[in-house]
């Protein structure tokens, strides 16, 4: 990675702590082309990790995309939904870089791995 | 893809029902090598979907990856880690696949999307 290019602000795996908490699955399958994504991905990363209640953000694929932010508490995520749908980013999602998405707010319950 | 290798039985996006129904959150960091991965992971895959209570399935990614799995309820998330875990494919995955995994087993509250 050029060192131009900020690193994601996102851990590969997320450090979270004893369940419960709020888990916000985003399913995507991407268009064709960057159309200025990659910063717009980074940046949003980042203004996550700034918001009250987060816990960390996990991203997976290109044409398929998996990204899973957790958050304290379900009040937190739904403030960060607020914070992005105000954002140009949601509406150039909604035009650009998304064919079809799919979001899923969940209460994780459990945690295990090694 | 070889006409030889049989699709993942996954779609892209699953088609999942009006919550409350469980996700559970596979979260990955691969060994380098396939190792015989991509066969286990579609088998795996093709398995999942024969079980009680399956609704879907999402992948995305290659070093880091996501998997979410979706199940009417917890216990036929539970009843599918027991078969998993009787399967060759658990051993080897901790020893070969994956450097670090964590699972999250978590109940989705609201869905939307496009």
């Amino acid at each position: 990675m050029s060192s131009d290019i900020p690193e994601p602000a996102a851990d590969e795996i997320a450090t979270t702590p004893t369940p419960p908490y709020t888990a916000v699955i985003f399913t995507s399958l991407r268009t064709a082309g960057d159309n200025g994504y990659t910063a717009m991905a980074t940046q949003i990363a980042e203004l996550a990790a700034q918001q009250p209640g987060y816990l960390g953000i996990e991203s997976a694929g290109e044409e398929v995309e998996i990204t899973v932010s957790y958050w304290q508490t379900e009040d937190h995520a739904k403030d960060w939904k607020r914070v992005v749908q105000h954002a140009e980013a949601q509406r150039l999602g909604r035009e650009l870089w998304y064919s079809r998405y799919v979001i899923r707010v969940a209460t994780v319950t459990r945690e295990y791995g090694n």
